[in-house]
């Protein structure tokens, strides 16, 4: 039987972040640069006024509906997929009406992995899985396999994690 | 830690049956009686010019809006949380419109269950839970932990696998 790898969607091989510093500069006029984001999410880089705008973003489902894909993932993600049984796994039940708008974005982009093996959950503990490929530690920490820590501004200062800082990098570590 | 029991939605906790039974009646006029249904699943029993129709019923979200709860299931699964993690697991990605329909209904029924532990899937195999309790046996099949199968007309039949009767059943197994 082939091994399973999870991938988690947000910021994993959608680039949330793009779409949050995007909207942020259309609604408040601030241009935020993801470069000065190391070790902070950008719930902690907004204005305080702002932060209940910005919590809200991704409760809109244009916030997702064409977010760009991470560099080399559709690619690399192929790949794998004929050694690997790939699941796409997302914290969705986070943003309940984010359901359909991520759905139609992964048979977008990703319609070579059946919809069978897609999963909307809230915590990740329940995944028996091989691997897990998350950019948020929290979700690798419940994990029950093989967790990797996906490079993200917010995740860069943390340490104890194995790490794929990019999909070149996770089409090298399961060569 | 808690063992963990992960809990299907349609003909396990809501009764869909019932609403196909309702649908079929009120458009095609007949009334289809679930004693007769021993060993059939409604999609067997329908007329074959009916059954495109019937296989559409529930990519309605209005199919699942309003569903009956299935007898004493809010109350056991309310007691067994005491004990257990609970998970409600559907295979919603069957029919991807139903998605907010069903979170709604959980939300409704079950709000005891935080929504964090509602996992929407195609395949239950990649589940990481120690029961599994669902009616529908090709779901068991592919679980890793231990199955439960939840009795309803289509699988009465069916043999090989460890039975849950009814919600006041389930109690006394977990008890």
């Amino acid at each position: 039987m082939k091994q399973s790898i999870a991938i988690d969607m947000d910021d994993t091989v959608a680039d949330t972040l793009s779409r949050h510093i995007e909207w942020y500069k259309e609604q408040f006029g601030v241009a935020l640069d993801r470069n000065d984001m190391d070790g902070f999410r950008i719930y902690d880089v907004v204005s305080k006024e702002n932060l209940g705008a910005v919590r809200n973003f991704p409760n809109e489902p244009e916030f997702f509906r064409d977010l760009p894909v991470l560099d080399n993932a559709v690619d690399v993600i192929r790949d794998l997929s004929s050694k690997y049984e790939i699941y796409f796994v997302s914290a969705a039940m986070e943003h309940p009406t984010s359901f359909s708008a991520k759905y139609e974005w992964l048979r977008k982009h990703f319609s070579f992995i059946s919809d069978m093996n897609y999963i909307f959950c809230g915590h990740k503990g329940m995944l028996n899985c091989d691997y897990l490929i998350d950019d948020s530690s929290r979700h690798l920490d419940v994990f029950s396999g093989e967790g990797l820590l996906f490079d993200a501004p917010h995740n860069r200062n943390q340490e104890g994690y194995n790490r794929v800082d990019s999909w070149k990098h996770a089409a090298g570590i399961f060569a």
